[in-house]
């Protein structure tokens, strides 16, 4: 079973239209663009149209790339105190020289859509937020709709990364799943791929995760992407979803899901 | 070779003392203390002892068993908001029925040394806080003094509770260890704790961990704690000594190490 996150996402989006359509209320999303990387655009295009489909405003404030930590700090807390922006992200990647951590953590958890603050990250981790960070949404979705089973299961999460890594781990680990995090620095990677029920994996690198590496039956999720010469790839091999029972591939697996996601998570803290 | 905690221990309160002389300031540390649970009880005193040995006050606010979750939170934060409390911590065990971490979540960043709270917990995670959850202290303490190697070794954590195995596993997993987070639900853990270089268990289960569950020269950290007949057991046999190359026994391990970094962690908020 190949996922097909676009006919899911698409399904998200029309509930979500519907629901802020009756509500009638004005939502917005203010989005931090810190210079103009290409890669950065195209990521912020796509967000774009998502929320135009569904009736969502989409504010763009732009900074230099040369700003320093501390204004770029200052900027982005100025942008949470606006009223009217419902939900604040950053655009990433963020170039090279910003310190992340230290600029995301001025978003407060009412307006973090994308749960990237600590603070965000503080309460879901310690299982007290209503709502999840879009990549572990996105993921959560697929495992619903396929009824995957958590609780006992082998799981391994490829890549330790802020964004898919970590809060990926934390979320199965807090679902009972036996979760092992494997990285770079692993000995010997097939070990732990070979004996997954289900594997996640998130690095960037280009089909990484062959075929060889994984058992019959396995739940494949594909987080990864990297680009090379125009093509997007994911780090899962295509021919894993030969032996999977379950396949999310990149491009068109997880990637939508999680744009719909985000969505949903603004909508909710608009509430 | 065996951990001896409480001579490691008793390093770190000679230099507190030291420390807390030298600056002549008064340090107070808050506890909040909900019923009378003989168990909670006698934590509280091998703490006040070590309060007692390094010049920290300490202040106990007690409230009756049968208080409401609200209540007890409001309490908690008009305890936190007293300028001469430095620090404060709730005693756990708490008694059932109250909603752990809502309480917490009232203790302050600031105020916070057993870093109990969400926004404790997030600052940790994503690598923002200067200080660690004093169990996560005590077992990197223990790894730099055997210099115990983390990069790329399989570490196996038994048990994903809040205070042991999630900490635990999201710090292992910052310093490019191979984590495994294994549970009642996985199905093989001979599987796990066999292949292991490091297991770390906090589970709470008498000797849950058999010699013949580990490889020779493991690195065994006890974090569990049981108690029958008035006999104190950890969840890892005292025969897996044999096989191991380091081995953190209950009691005598960890558990000194522990309350001595909670005091450190105090003074460091302190300053």
């Amino acid at each position: 079973m190949i996922v097909d996150g676009k006919a899911i996402a698409q399904k998200i989006k029309s509930a979500l239209k519907e629901e802020i359509s009756r509500s009638k209320r004005k939502i917005r999303l203010a989005v931090l663009k810190v210079g103009d990387d290409p890669v950065t655009a195209k990521y912020l295009e796509v967000k774009k149209k998502f929320a135009e489909a569904i009736g969502v405003d989409v504010r763009i404030y732009e900074v230099p790339v040369d700003i320093s930590n501390n204004k770029l700090r200052e900027r982005l807390s100025e942008i949470v105190h606006i009223e009217e922006n419902d939900g604040v992200i950053v655009q990433l990647p963020m170039p090279a020289g910003i310190n992340m951590q230290y600029i995301l953590d001025a978003i407060t958890l009412e307006k973090d859509p994308d749960m990237l603050s600590s603070k965000s990250w503080g309460k879901f981790s310690t299982g007290k937020s209503k709502i999840f960070p879009p990549v572990v949404g996105a993921i959560k979705t697929i495992f619903d709709e396929n009824k995957t089973e958590l609780k006992g299961k082998n799981a391994v999460v490829v890549g330790a990364g802020r964004l898919v890594g970590k809060p990926v781990a934390a979320w199965l680990i807090g679902e009972g799943t036996t979760v092992s995090v494997i990285d770079e620095n692993t000995k010997n990677p097939e070990d732990y791929t070979k004996k997954a029920d289900i594997i996640i994996s998130g690095v960037g690198k280009p089909r990484l995760i062959k075929a060889d590496m994984v058992r019959d039956g396995v739940v494949a999720i594909d987080c990864g992407t990297s680009e090379s010469s125009g093509t997007v790839s994911g780090d899962i091999d295509l021919d894993v979803s030969k032996k999977a029972s379950t396949f999310a591939p990149v491009p068109g697996g997880v990637g939508p899901i999680t744009i719909a996601m985000l969505f949903r998570n603004l909508i909710e803290l608009s509430k």
